[in-house]
């Protein structure tokens, strides 16, 4: 008789880290509750790039929950401004693709799922190394959630505290390409882009796109997303 | 020349508390932005008074936002069970109308807000003395909350700290029928029940009915909306 996995929400946009993240979650043997937020993205695409990792990973559930915020949050993958390109991502300046408060929201929603199905583990693939500037993808933010949520929930104050897993934290993103290589990941399943063209094909030169090619070129891996035919 | 207003988040329910929170902050001198989430509640109603408090305090802006909580939050209040009635309302047990992580989730869309039209200051209407059972509605909580703000926005990093006002924190609910008469508000348009009959009328019976009943009765002041033809 074996023991069920345990289950764990993993937050999943359907680019390349949370791919990463949710593949670390379900080899350290949790059953996986992927949660997708379609938030007001400009494109579809990347709903779609979520769909197809979530099923690659044999998820247990796929909530594709919608949250316009285009009337609360004002950012370039909002739409309020043009996705910038070509711009230097070393710079340490936040860029106008920053989303006023994402990922609190996204880890807010992760928490109400994983009281309701008594979850005590999300996991989401930011990393702060190799980051784009973003200040909710810092250790210590990770840290502050954990105590709010201790805090907030009926799971908290009955002593189940919540763990928030950030496995790619203090990776670069050339780290995370060997690590989702070694785990046998299909990155061509995966977009980053934050502005895809027309098909669903990526950008080429937005941060994110820049950010990826970067890592594939530092790893020694071809993306499989510019390779396939 | 007068100095035009701070802008303010004020979290809107429809509900007797969040009215008063919110006309609290417009006698503070904000001008408010009202918040008002659509997350799955079982009927129509609370919006509607959501809509009528917001008209009346002359707020500057109302969003009402749509995050359908159903498919990740189990509570009474979005439909997973029947809303107790009559139900021992001191008992220190945790509801089943609890919403799992609710109060986060809609702090984290104020934060948003907040941070896309440069606001400082978000006011929500907890309260903790004669509140029913909740943990997000605690000082602790809200405390927990701002650290987590300063962290996770440009605005905190930049030093810009929120302050989460939840002046209701320590009133009862007869202090806090009395704080909004001094104030001249009209409980008539608000709406506080969990299980509105047809009509959209309060059934009486439910925490929030007798909670609001308990409280009109301490403050020796009628509810208009039990007592208008």
């Amino acid at each position: 008789m074996t023991t069920p996995a345990p289950p764990a929400i993993v937050l999943l946009s359907g680019g390349l880290d949370s791919y990463t993240s949710a593949a670390i979650a379900r080899d350290m043997g949790f059953a996986l509750y992927a949660l997708t937020v379609r938030y007001g993205q400009t494109h579809e695409a990347e709903v779609n790039a979520a769909r197809r990792v979530a099923a690659s990973l044999g998820v247990a559930d796929h909530v594709v929950i919608e949250l316009d915020l285009r009337a609360i949050a004002r950012s370039a993958l909002t739409g309020a401004s043009e996705v910038p390109k070509d711009r230097e991502i070393d710079s340490g300046q936040i860029p106008s693709t920053y989303v006023p408060a994402r990922n609190t929201i996204f880890l807010s929603l992760a928490l109400a799922w994983a009281e309701s199905i008594g979850a005590g583990d999300v996991f989401l693939g930011i990393n702060a190394l190799d980051y784009s500037g973003y200040p909710d993808c810092r250790p210590a933010f990770v840290r502050a959630f954990e105590r709010l949520a201790s805090l907030a929930t009926k799971a908290g104050v009955e002593g189940n505290a919540l763990r928030v897993h950030a496995p790619l934290l203090e990776m670069t993103k050339a780290d995370i390409v060997r690590k989702g290589h070694a785990l046998g990941l299909d990155y061509g399943l995966t977009l980053s882009c934050y502005d895809p063209v027309p098909g669903g094909l990526p950008c080429g030169h937005c941060d994110s796109c820049l950010l990826r090619a970067r890592g594939f070129a530092e790893a020694g891996i071809p993306d499989p997303l510019l390779t396939e035919p």
